[in-house]
Order: structure tokens, then sequence, then C-alpha cells
């Protein structure tokens, strides 16, 4: 039994989500270990980490508008506004969604199913760096 | 120390909560190990994983009432309509719960509170076959 | 390799955040582990865990505003009121909410960001006393 810990940089291009499957799975290759447990964490209280549907891109939009409707972006709703408008709801939706993700590592894969990828989820307009902390256990 | 890994299936009844509390700690005996960490991990996008109050069943029916009149399976409000009009509420309903879950095991018994049952929530109308990763280290 | 199990109390003074980050870290560095991962769950089904923003207390605010919104204590919109008009919205916002965090230890230190702080969201008028069981693996 091992355990790795590493830190990488995901560069948002603004509100949205980002998927990061794809280096998530380079990164895991480069470790060697077939079973385990994989911990995600977001070291940002405005973005979010996300496991969702990875076939329609309909669905990130949809999802996003949802909650751009439920925590909206207008200041005299809000006492936090010093950051810009868009901050104190970046906040609200980071509760509401994930700061971490656990995904089992079984025969060398993610145990992810067929429709899901992992996304960091923007709540900012800017574009952001992003770092997610991850810790890998397992042999 | 050692580590399990397995996967098991839920067959849901459509849109609600299933208890998996009694199933997840017959498991647990199965696999003889004390002090440790239970991931649960739900392969899926559109049904969550979920702590919930297990004495009273209206919590549960109330839960739901609330998730579907905040999240309305209306297809006027979603650009991904080709699944149905319960798949993108689906979608975003998972995104507001939570799609793994990391309880502890402590002298051989689960972390859980005495209030406290582990669920699957399904979020589409149809029943389904859902499939849990599930992840034990420990020893 | 080795893991430690323990269980904490957290007296909370009614609806609100209570920051944990504290006693957290001195919990941990009785310890003495340098790298891991530290699961966090909560044993209470009206109340969660959350990883919030730890700058401007007005950040708090506004997340309790919102959710007292979001879910109003209307006792009409409920079917279980019996343990009084706080308890089914308390449900809920825990089901929106986090109960288990995982969080990894990196140099003997948690990999929380400058802005980030645990805390435990009560969501119930009175205090309650809450229990958090908390599990470390690592070396």
């Amino acid at each position: 039994m091992r355990q790795v810990h590493d830190r990488v940089t995901v560069e948002t291009r603004g509100q949205g989500l980002t998927e990061i499957t794809g280096p998530l799975r380079a990164w895991l290759d480069r470790q060697a270990l077939r079973d385990g447990l994989l911990t995600l964490y977001l070291r940002h209280t405005s973005a979010s980490l996300l496991i969702q549907e990875n076939a329609d891109p309909d669905v990130q939009r949809d999802l996003e508008d949802f909650l751009a409707k439920l925590v909206p972006e207008n200041p005299a709703l809000y006492r936090h506004t010093a950051e810009g408008p868009d901050d104190m709801p970046a906040h609200i939706k980071a509760a509401l969604t994930q700061t971490h993700l656990g995904i089992p590592l079984q025969d060398g894969r993610l145990a992810l199913g067929t429709w899901q990828g992992v996304y960091l989820f923007e709540h900012r307009h800017a574009p952001q760096r992003r770092e997610v902390a991850l810790h890998l256990i397992g042999s």
C-alpha cells in the first residue's frame, strides 16, 4: 500500500465547466497504481468540482443557466459585494455543489460510469488559475 | 492495512429514495474489517447518493417535493430534452446532491448517527438499475 | 501507513456556521502524521459540513440568508412538521450541502486554500451538540 500527493493547476476560461477527466487519467497512468481511492480537493471557494454528463454539451449549459437563475448575480441581494457581483453567488454555488470528490480506482481505471466526466466548475466570470490537490492511496 | 473493491447493483422503483443501509451493512460484515474508510461512488449522473433521516418517511417525500419544485420537469426550461422531460432535471438534482459518500468504519460499525440512513436517490421516473462502486480501506 | 479514528463534539449556537478549522488543526498536530487523507463525517441530518470563505463574515450571513429564502421555514410547505418548523428545512439544507468532507494532508498541513475554512453549518435554531467522526489515514 502506498500513497501519492500532488497539486495540479487548471486554467478556466471564465464561468462554466472545464472537463479534467483526460488530464486526470494521464496523471493516474503515471502513478502506476491498480487499485485504490483518488481524492480531488479544490483549494478555492468560488469554483467547484463536479461529476456530470459528458455526452451532450447542452447539459452543461442547462446546468449553468439553472444555477445562474437560482443564485442571481444581483448585488442588491447580498452584503458581500466588494469583490464583484459574481463573487458571493460563486460562494453560494460552491456550497451547493462539491469542493472534493472521491473516486475509486479499480483494475487501473477510475470507477467513472460511461457517461460521467470530471469537471471543474468555475463560478467567476474572469478566467482563473485553480489549484486541485490530488491524493491517491492504494496498491 | 488492506483494501476491498466491489460493485453492487441497486434496482430503483422510479423517482425517490431507496434505502441501502441494510445491504451495505451486510456487505461490510463479509469484509471482516474493523476500522477504516468506506467510499460509495455512484456511476450515474441522473441519480445521487444521500445521507438522510431514516425515521419518518414523510421527510423523504418532502425532500422529493422540494426538489421537484426547485427543478421543474418542464422541457421549455432546458436545451437538453431529447432523453425525456425528467432527464435534465435529474442531472441538475444530481449536481445539487452527492455522487460519492465517505463514511468511517469504527469498531466494525459505520459511523452513521442514530437517525441516519444511506440512500440512493433516483431522479428518473422509470425504474433503473444503478451501479455503486464500493471501496473499503482499513484493518 | 497507519490510521486514526476519533469523534469530536461541536457545540453550535443555533443556526449558522461554526468554524472548526482551528480545533481540527490542533487535533491533526496530535496525530503526528505528515501525509494522508482526513475524512470528516457528521453524524446528523439537520446540520452540514462545509468548506467556505473565511475572510469576510458577510459571506456566511449571505449564505445563511440565501438558504433561508430557498428553503422557507413554513410548515404549510411540508408534511414533516412534528419536530418544529425548522426541522424539515434543516434536512433539505443538509441534503443540498455536505455530510462528509475529504481533505488531503500534505507535508503536515491540510490542503486548504488560503481563504478556506472548515465549518459546521447548523440548520436548527436551538443550540445543539453535534458529533463529527474523524478518520485519518496516512504516514
